[in-house]
């Protein structure tokens, strides 16, 4: 399949854009169904029962027993596009498993059940009382959005439900959760795509006032949330949202149900906030004796929008911008899409029309649950090795992400089976099946706040699956760094489900190779975001997490993205037909969990670390090299300490090499090492003003949750500085050394970690 | 010797008061000494060299290894007591080694050097370039304090010059460190010891206004350094601070250098800063890279005071009393002291006289530096048990802590010679000198912020050694909970050199049976403060942490502190005279650290944590349980957690009785858990508005630092809303509820440490 590279950097731009950028009903659920903890569940953790004098030595052979390759071929060999295929359909003709609703419970009640038959050593539902939204009580959306003449006639009204084509009734039509209700009217204003630097242009260069106006916007590029937040910035007073059809349709190739593009009455549905987890219980568990902040605060931190909001399909976003004066100024090209009508930015209406929006939207706090599967380690039960994926949906979400949840069920059923025939992994896998992700991380969130300590001291890594499979075109794996090694190894194992090629790793090669001239050896893992659930393993507690799966269509997204059409009709007839490359998926994610939970000494390169912090150094010295030198700071100690750092991984490589592998004391030591790595790069303090970021090294950007930043303290910090005021900037430079001060010191205490006592004198 | 319950009561509380409530000169120190790394260093960590087919048994043998009893006879034979007098002696010889001064680092190079002979594997002298104060450059003390008659003549110059008696000459004279440099003219008035109650009475009751006053007041009861602040607080331009003969004489006894009592020139030396670490880094290591904050900046935030301030002796103060009108309202009773005056409040003058307060000193960035000896762990070297006195002294300072640094360098010279016979500890041991305690503990704070991911992950211990011998009457310890079954087992090891004792612990619980009627099996251990070396491992990363001694005497605290009469003769004459003592609390220290260092399963007995949270919740729910009833705030979740808690320890118990001794990983996980269970207790946000403050079940006393209150979140949020005007109250009863939801969180997690992942799903 030829494959241009324009096709691949646009893909890649829209993967980094909303890969798992991704995020309703009603129910009253009764609490945790957790079963008492007996004496003999913890005794078991360490007693072996009576000694006798013979089993000593068969022991101590236990514990330094390399992994069982074999393993790895039963494993693949198990994983079944069948069984995939039999429980994404099933799960699929089921009521949209929206966060928080009795719909979520069943879901997670099924996914225990199932876990439960399937011989998972633990399995917990874990409730958390969490801040959620909704557009209303009704099926029909009770939302209105209207252009009205200036005497109030109704000109035209939005088609704010989907049509039903061939799925299920019972879907919550679009919304934006955690808009707030109200009712607004105002011209209307376009915005483009809503990012910063659009509105500084609607304002600065093209003179639009932005105050008491009703914005209108594109979806992509940037994550929703601060498209509503830039508005609200800005002055607007509402916001409507809607799919251009230059990103989600292709000329000639018909809509859904007939292809996988969206049609004209579509609407893309999504969480709002800014951050992640419950917006009301920031730093702790939602549980019972948690203080809840008010909504009030939320929103004076703007952590939650003020201002009403709406998202449209591009059919009524047409109509919209017919009720723009010609007289008003036509957009900039590049703001134009592919809406057969002319893109004008407002404010001016026809005849003085006006638009009205009328949000009936709830806040209201539900209970979400997490499913929690443990198979116990059986030489180090507390190392864990945690395998996520979200249940939760905002329709059915067939990619997004049921498709995981279908992955994590085979998985289960699979490692289930290896434990039946007597098999059981060197560490713990933790299972987890997350709750209302949709509206921003929150089970997945909730869950690393509650067992923030053992996880920092025990998680190996965390391995998530979201919109795994969307397209077929590219493999793309985000991931920390010191996971690339185990993804090279797994890819090279894994079977490729593309005829022609051998093994993922032989397709994902030959494919970067072919668009993209990538000479090296290694593909390119892309950074991590901070959209689906990995972001608080990663960027709170510091635990290597990854996300891989196939991508890659002819538009900037995958086109039915949170509308009611991520049905199984759209996965088996436009994507994945027979289910290998979910399957492929699946196969490599149960290989990179084996590999983790099983090798003796951990499959973790940290030179890789290295040369990805290596290379954003370099980055930030091309960039602002010159400028920092003109304000007297010099970067010098930083190279130092990239060196420093990088010299570490290299004798530490040496170390892991030579350990002796039969004293699996050596062995817990070096591999505590690679494990705490990650956690240098932690300060508890986190980034300046962002508290839910303390990854120093690599943060979401911060006008767009979606795209990564290598040293975002230091980046930021030289940012701001230069849009300062003359008089401030003395301030913002010492904010600039302060943050490259940080960033040293976290590179010293990562070669410190590696390399032990000897560096405590430095 | 009979020694009567009130001597027991009021030793303890001037214990309580000082204990380890204590910490200038000139010099430049080229940077570290430390060596370069080499591979071979490293490697070391983990390479052992060629295999061969038998070792593997062997060696598999040497992991399970039970501690070597022997080794605790070995190690408490070799330390001697005249080893111990003979480095005692030569130190106090020495030029004082006040913190940043050349004699400082002169002594550093001393125990560097002494270190390396005995054999400790690897030693390094690791700088730290942090503000400190001094006095000025000369001998003689460039500071004036005056009482002047209205025309300028002066009636009373201050005698700011401890008399030489027998001691060096080369001493810096009695200054207030980090007080500012500056000149001041006032009335005088007098705030009894300065803390917050006495300025409420003095201005509130006895309608005294100390805006623009300099304020008098005497030592004793509460750290200097909130004396200080106080004054400043209420309006106070400068502060005298005085001993007072009732604090630090005894009648009929004489003083120094007759005996342990203060002349009537001594003075009292000491810092002023609140809280602790280089006060211009805080959060981060004094390093080159890391960004200072101003003076100005650490001022704002009254972690310097804003005002001149100066000690003085007894002798002079009376001086200062006789000067105050007759007038002028005489002192509450209870605010009299032992001078032969009449104590009266100010602020009427005789003829309107004025107090004259000129002061020169300095604050100035220089260099301290600790001295770091590391043997490293045979099997675990990635444990460290730290042992660790301060070797900088205000002048000689015989008690503060010259003893320490003596009792480091013998216990040093013993572990050198044990390791040389071929011994060689399970875990590490670290040996650390610290630099510039009585500046703010700052060594020991800088190491712990420069090394906090490694020592967070991997600190079992950390043994402090300050002011051990300072009487004789009693023994104390101050401790965290999970060392109480440490300190019981060596004390029952270590010989009592009481004569009527066989053991420490004999000695101990007699004592306390004979004078507190306590008839428990189980002497009393203290809380730790923190106002010694051990507040940053304690406070910052929740590293447990230990401090013996003995003391006990006939005034309120030891009365030669921070005086230049801390001399070998003082040692000798009057409080340990062949040194057995100090013999004693070495034997103590060494023991504890061969236990901590050697035991194969980790000798933490973790009910006793328990036991201590029961207690101080018991009394939280006596003292405020029917406040907090009458606002609606129940106490019923914190006690469900502190007895879930409690279970835990009693489950954990049980685990680690049953442990398997012959496998390694199942102990090193046990130990694991018992090491990180006080990090469950550490809140990386700190406790509200005190970011060094981050155990949740610990800290000190906001208006005194050498006080330790339980669950201080919860009980200072409850004391400050009883303060608060009525509509202030509903934000301080949520600030209460917040707190006791951060301890029921924090027991959670202890909990969770303890029973690991089979807690995961609650």
């Amino acid at each position: 399949m030829a494959v241009s590279r324009v096709e691949f950097v646009a893909a890649r731009v829209a993967l980094a854009a909303f890969l798992v950028c991704a995020g309703i009903m009603i129910g009253y659920f009764s609490t945790s169904t957790s079963r008492q903890m007996t004496l003999r569940d913890v005794a078991g953790d360490t007693c072996k029962g009576d000694q006798d004098d013979n089993r000593e030595y068969i022991n101590f052979k236990k514990l330094i027993k390399e992994a069982d390759g074999s393993i790895a071929d039963r494993l693949t060999r198990e994983i079944n596009n069948r069984e995939i295929k039999k429980h994404l359909k099933l799960l699929l003709s089921e009521a949209p498993p929206v966060g928080g609703t009795t719909a979520e419970l069943e879901r997670a009640n099924f996914i225990r059940d199932k876990w439960e038959t399937y011989g998972i050593d633990e399995v917990n539902i874990v409730p958390y009382d969490v801040l959620l939204s909704y557009p209303g009580v009704v099926k029909k959306n009770e939302n209105i959005l209207q252009i009205l003449e200036e005497d109030g006639t109704v000109v035209h009204e939005a088609t704010l439900n989907e049509p039903i084509l061939g799925q299920r009734k019972d879907i919550l039509q679009p919304w934006l959760a955690y808009t707030p209700s109200g009712e607004v009217e105002g011209e209307l204003v376009y915005a483009n795509r809503g990012s910063l630097e659009d509105f500084k242009l609607l304002t600065d260069v093209q003179g639009i006032n932005v105050t008491g106006k009703i914005v209108i916007a594109r979806y992509g590029d940037i994550y929703r949330g601060d498209k509503i937040k830039h508005a609200q910035v800005f002055g607007g007073k509402g916001v409507i949202l809607f799919s251009d059809p230059g990103d989600v349709t292709k000329e000639g190739a018909g809509v859904y149900p007939d292809s996988e593009y969206l049609p004209e009455y579509g609407i893309q549905r999504g969480t709002t906030q800014n951050g992640y987890g419950d917006p009301l219980t920031p730093g702790y568990p939602a549980i019972d004796i948690t203080q809840r902040i008010s909504i009030a605060d939320a929103e004076n931190s703007t952590r939650l929008p003020r201002i009403p909001a709406q998202p449209i399909g591009y059919a009524d976003a047409k109509k919209f911008f017919e009720s723009i004066d010609p007289s008003s100024q036509e957009a900039p090209e590049t703001w134009r899409g592919k809406i057969n009508t002319t893109y004008r930015l407002g404010p001016k209406m026809v005849n003085n029309r006006i638009v009205r929006l009328v949000s009936k939207n709830t806040r209201e706090t539900r209970t979400t649950h997490n499913v929690i599967g443990i198979i116990r380690g059986d030489i180090e039960p507390d190392r864990y090795v945690i395998v996520g994926a979200h249940h939760d949906a905002w329709v059915s979400g067939a990619f997004d992400n049921t498709q995981g949840t279908a992955l994590l069920l085979e998985l289960a059923r699979v490692f289930g089976k290896l434990l039946f025939c007597g098999w059981r992994p060197r560490r713990s896998i933790i299972l987890a099946s997350w709750g209302a992700e949709e509206y921003g991380l929150i089970g997945a969130n909730e869950f690393v706040e509650e067992f923030s300590k053992n996880l920092a001291e025990r998680a190996v890594a965390y391995i998530n699956t979201d919109v795994s499979v969307i397209g077929r075109k590219f493999f793309f794996t985000l991931s920390s760094p010191l996971l690339n090694s185990v993804i090279y190894r797994a890819t090279e194992f894994v079977k490729s489900p593309d005829a022609e090629y051998n093994t993922l790793r032989e397709f994902w090669s030959s494919r970067e190779k072919h668009v993209l001239n990538n000479s090296n050896d290694e593909p390119v893992i892309f950074k991590l975001g901070a959209r689906s659930d990995h972001a608080p393993f990663y960027n709170i507690i510091g635990v290597p997490s990854m996300n891989s799966g196939r991508f890659g269509n002819d538009t900037s997204s995958y086109p039915l993205y949170h509308s009611a059409y991520e049905t199984f009709r759209a996965v088996k007839m436009f994507i994945d037909p027979t289910f290998e490359y979910q399957q492929a998926i699946a196969r490599l994610v149960g290989e990179v969990v084996r590999l983790l939970a099983e090798e003796l000494v951990l499959p973790m390169d940290v030179r890789y670390y290295a040369k990805d912090i290596t290379t954003t150094f370099a980055q930030i010295k091309k960039r602002f090299g010159t400028k920092l030198d003109s304000e007297n700071i010099t970067l010098s100690k930083f190279e130092e300490a990239v060196e420093s750092f990088a010299n570490a991984t290299e004798l530490f490589n040496i170390m892991a090499e030579n350990v002796d592998r039969q004293d699996p004391i050596a062995v817990r030591m070096l591999n505590d090492k690679m494990m705490l790595l990650e956690r240098a790069f932690i300060d508890p303090l986190g980034l300046p003003g962002r508290p839910l970021y303390r990854h120093i090294v690599a943060a979401p950007s911060r006008s767009n949750a979606c795209n990564s930043v290598g040293f975002p303290g230091v980046v930021d910090a030289i940012a701001d500085t230069e849009d300062l005021a003359v008089d401030d900037k003395v301030n913002g430079w010492r904010l600039v050394r302060k943050e490259i001060a940080k960033a040293i010191f976290a590179l010293k205490s990562a070669g410190s970690t590696l390399l032990g006592h000897v560096k405590l004198g430095r």
